[in-house]
């Protein structure tokens, strides 16, 4: 274990990340004091009472200033503005880090408008269907990918902390560009993510809803991420605009395919291109990160 | 448990349904003797040294005859030339049913050319991406539902023995009608495991194939049934065909208007259609079967 690594930490948005993390740096020694900020005053009495925060308030204050680490948890549309009214509280010295599930709108508005301030930018691969601060959970972080995204300005010695902090979670640290990180998640979370949304009302309309019980094992979890925060994903759909509706272009063109094949009764193509899909699949498994 | 429920039971396929099915019924002493078919010697061979069958043959045969059950767990595809091969060997008394993941076609078959079998239709909600007589495994249908597709034709002896020989299996046993199980099943599992298989080639194409290590625990299910049989898929998406074309038109309208409201910026109509499923998905939840 390496012992304490920050002083106070302050974590703004005490929902299931911003929360389980907090949880996490507490019970496992890695910070002495937690501070939490989240606009819902409901938020904050429970996150001091569920000991997710030492305190916990609803408007900045000189707390903020002792922080050594402040991590940004708060929805990724939110960032912008929560940005503008927090950099007037922050020194050079302060570390600031985030949890966002899109990289390249929050690393493109650190570095134009905020670039006094030590920023790693990362993303922890881990959620639930849940929200809020009851929500928060030791373990969540355990075994699971966490991405930093750093630029040739990023400070190494906040890069290198972050990158032991999260290792110290429980987590597997990669590094890649913000870019990159936008490319690969708009294929491997946010197209998927879209898609369930869309099987599950597809599925649902015009129906009596006990048809979802016939859902076999496999697709359980997949109906599971239809029942996520819709403002959530929107805001991570938005976010990750271009990515996401290249993905889209790509996955409706291969759908079409596949319609064809079945509506021309074309075993053979079909199966060509279902054995396309079964040979990257398993191509993957063997390469599994 | 019920005992002995019948003597001899025929297995035609020793795959993983046939051949998890073939091991229930030994091992909970449900029947006296296994004999099983298979159009591949090696498949017999694994089934009698894995203990699946008493006895495997490539061919039809005089032990046939002696069934009082016979289960034709084949390809659906396959059906057709099974059925016209096989009902010479088979007497009025046999109790015929199958584990089919569509229904329509094999009731009609049944109904037009061989109303003098005592056929009843079946179809167990369990399966894994492998298959094969070395993947039959105890506990495949455990806790599982099973459907039954009876026709105001079908021997209600008939149909009551296969439901209590699934339930002492450990499935929990429902009746529908042929086209109703089409009809639910083309939209709960064929649509999303064709979505399965464009998803992870929209993903993988033109890419290093490494970047589905990065894929959630909420998806790794979901990419997983891309990994099936796409030679049994192809079968079960042809055989299905109108079922899974419609379903198909009413996810390509839902998925469109997602990505429009995307384009467009549209988050008030974003997070209108994602909270529509979200919606749907949690009654779901409250009313599972």
């Amino acid at each position: 274990m390496p012992g304490v690594m920050f002083d106070t930490v302050a974590v703004l948005g005490l929902g299931l990340i911003g929360g389980s993390f907090a949880l996490e740096v507490q019970q496992k020694k890695l910070v002495n004091r937690v501070i939490g900020y989240d606009s819902s005053k409901a938020h904050c009495e429970s996150a001091e009472q569920l000991g997710l925060a030492d305190q916990a308030f609803t408007e900045w204050n000189d707390h903020l200033s002792q922080a050594s680490l402040v991590v940004i948890a708060v929805p990724v549309r939110a960032v912008v503005s929560v940005m503008e009214t927090l950099h007037p509280w922050l020194s050079s010295e302060t570390i600031v880090t985030d949890v966002g599930s899109v990289k390249g709108p929050i690393v493109q508005l650190m570095k134009e408008r905020y670039h006094r301030l030590c920023f790693v930018g990362g993303h922890p691969i881990a959620g639930a269907e849940t929200f809020g601060p009851q929500s928060a959970r030791m373990g969540l972080f355990d075994g699971k990918n966490f991405i930093l995204t750093p630029t040739t300005n990023t400070n190494l010695k906040a890069l290198e902390k972050i990158k032991q902090l999260w290792s110290a979670i429980g987590s597997t640290v990669h590094e890649m560009s913000a870019n990159q990180h936008d490319l690969i998640f708009g294929k491997v979370s946010h197209l998927p993510h879209l898609l369930a949304y869309a099987t599950v009302e597809a599925i649902g309309e015009g129906d009596s809803p006990e048809i979802l019980g016939f859902f076999g094992a496999g697709l359980k979890d997949f109906s599971r991420i239809a029942a996520s925060s819709p403002e959530m994903w929107a805001d991570i759909f938005l976010e990750n605009q271009a990515n996401l509706l290249n993905s889209l272009q790509d996955f409706s063109q291969i759908l079409d395919e596949m319609r064809k094949a079945i509506c021309e009764e074309d075993r053979t193509t079909l199966v060509k291109l279902l054995s396309r899909s079964k040979q990257l699949r398993d191509e993957w498994i063997s390469s599994r990160v």
